[in-house]
């Protein structure tokens, strides 16, 4: 069973590609959504991704479930905002890249009938914006409910139902491991590339054109990551301190093992280690989470 | 004017790139090319890329142009080799990733006459092999030469226009800036890249399959760097040592700078990095070094 009415807050990517994928997939059900921006909301109309309006406590009146897709530290201020008019009943459902901060954040406000069960689709591009939005982008993505204890089945299987209906696989973890994970798979990974890309962009003894015109050796690969939204990422880093802060660590020291492996010119660790890595490339191509192709298929000529 | 007989040593990705861009091009020269390898040599044969010999030393007999397609590491005692049958008057280039220490390892051995002039085509995938190679994987990408001192006009003009038949741009640096370059845009974001795999797949309290499933979320794109072809990259290292080591450091400082930030808490320096590093993203999209479409226009579903 669907939900009758959805209300996204927030309009950016993920919001876009919910009413691209809902509408994909030719059922019946009413979406609203709403933006802090004016600019926002106008394009989103000009789009016809949805209703929208102005304000987010008109937009979730009557809703079935309310999905937050704003970055993660504005959620907060909208869920009190919202809070007279969620429907009893009804789920409270976010999109965000953190889930122990936000249920920190948001949990103590809600009142008791409305179910929250945080959520995070492992999906998105380097482009943000209502325009960047398109139907596939949850197919075969994995999206990640984190309950709390108490919730019923019948709200989590909904909502497990609604992220498949967009075609995304749904996994229960608690928000602690969640948030690990992801340090792993994401926010770690993207801090390096934001660091690697600044390193280049300050280099005095190498010029700006150089980086740019010489980026195909594997750099432009760490730029796409870092190009994605500040906001958002700063976000994460607000909320997920602990667990990013302990995979740096780790990361840290494994650097500075290939560091000193190439200071000394030890051969053996090198190849051992780069041989190793290339098994998970392999495994997640088998999983089907990235394509074969050489160079992600890409064209650039 | 294009050389009459270009030897090729090795038949991995690169060579066989030169092989299927050539006959594209419908050139009239004649390639002859050899592998140690009996496997790659029979495919070679099989895939009918050019002319193979089993040799090295038969391979270059009467050659004008000789490309060293090998990693760097191997490059100097296949020279010791080759010595005997290069041709006066022709030229021996590379397309190792490291310059200055195929220079050191290579130059001296070299009788006068032959025409020394190093190469470093900016392409490739994270496949290897002869069966890896494809036509346009030069188009619109540099390849850098990095000629020595006293080097003659005429065979630097002839090694230029037989990279811009295969597609390529050329450019011409010393080999100490080339390698300084080179560390930035690929030597250290390859080495970050193989670090943060393998912290993930090290990882006791993330499980293997958790890592590869929900890899969507940035790390995929890391494990594509780190599936390049280990003999190639342990040889980077070994050879390029200084350079990396400096921008290894670099880089190091400059994590420790944002993961202070993460730390603290403050939003205000990690939302200023995050959003410098999105320009350069947007000038290599406008220098045509990558493509504009979200995650690269990848297909994965």
């Amino acid at each position: 069973m669907l939900y009758k009415k959805v209300a996204l807050i927030g309009l950016g990517l993920i919001a876009s590609s919910i009413c691209l994928s809902l509408k994909r997939a030719k059922v019946t059900v009413e979406v609203i959504g709403t933006s802090r921006s004016l600019k926002t909301r106008s394009k989103a109309a000009e789009l016809g991704l949805c209703e929208v309006l102005e304000t987010p406590v008109e937009t979730v009146k009557g809703a079935d479930l309310v999905v937050l897709c704003v970055p993660v530290g504005a959620m907060r201020d909208i869920v009190k905002e919202i809070l007279p008019n969620l429907k009893p009943g009804s789920t409270l459902t976010d999109v965000g890249s953190v889930k122990g901060g936000v249920i920190e954040s948001i949990h103590s406000l809600l009142p008791v009938g409305v179910n929250f069960i945080p959520g995070h689709p492992l999906a998105g591009t380097e482009h943000s914006g209502p325009e960047a939005g398109f139907e596939s982008l949850f197919d075969n993505r994995w999206c990640l409910l984190t309950p709390l204890a108490g919730t019923p089945d019948e709200p989590r299987k909904k909502l497990k139902y609604f992220w498949e209906i967009l075609g995304a696989k749904v996994d229960f973890m608690s928000p602690q491991h969640h948030d690990l994970v992801l340090a792993v798979t994401s926010h770690v990974p993207h801090l390096i590339a934001y660091t690697m890309v600044g390193v280049a962009d300050d280099l005095s003894k190498v010029t700006k054109s150089e980086v740019i015109d010489y980026s195909a050796a594997g750099f432009r690969d760490f730029t796409r990551i870092a190009a994605s939204d500040p906001t958002m990422w700063r976000d994460v880093f607000l909320h997920n301190k602990e667990a990013s802060l302990e995979i740096l660590e780790r990361f840290t020291e494994e650097l500075l093992k290939l560091k000193t492996a190439v200071s000394l010119g030890n051969g053996e660790l090198l190849f051992n280690y780069f041989s190793r890595t290339r098994e998970v490339r392999r495994s997640i191509v088998a999983a089907g989470q990235d394509t074969s192709e050489a160079n992600f298929g890409r064209k650039t000529s």
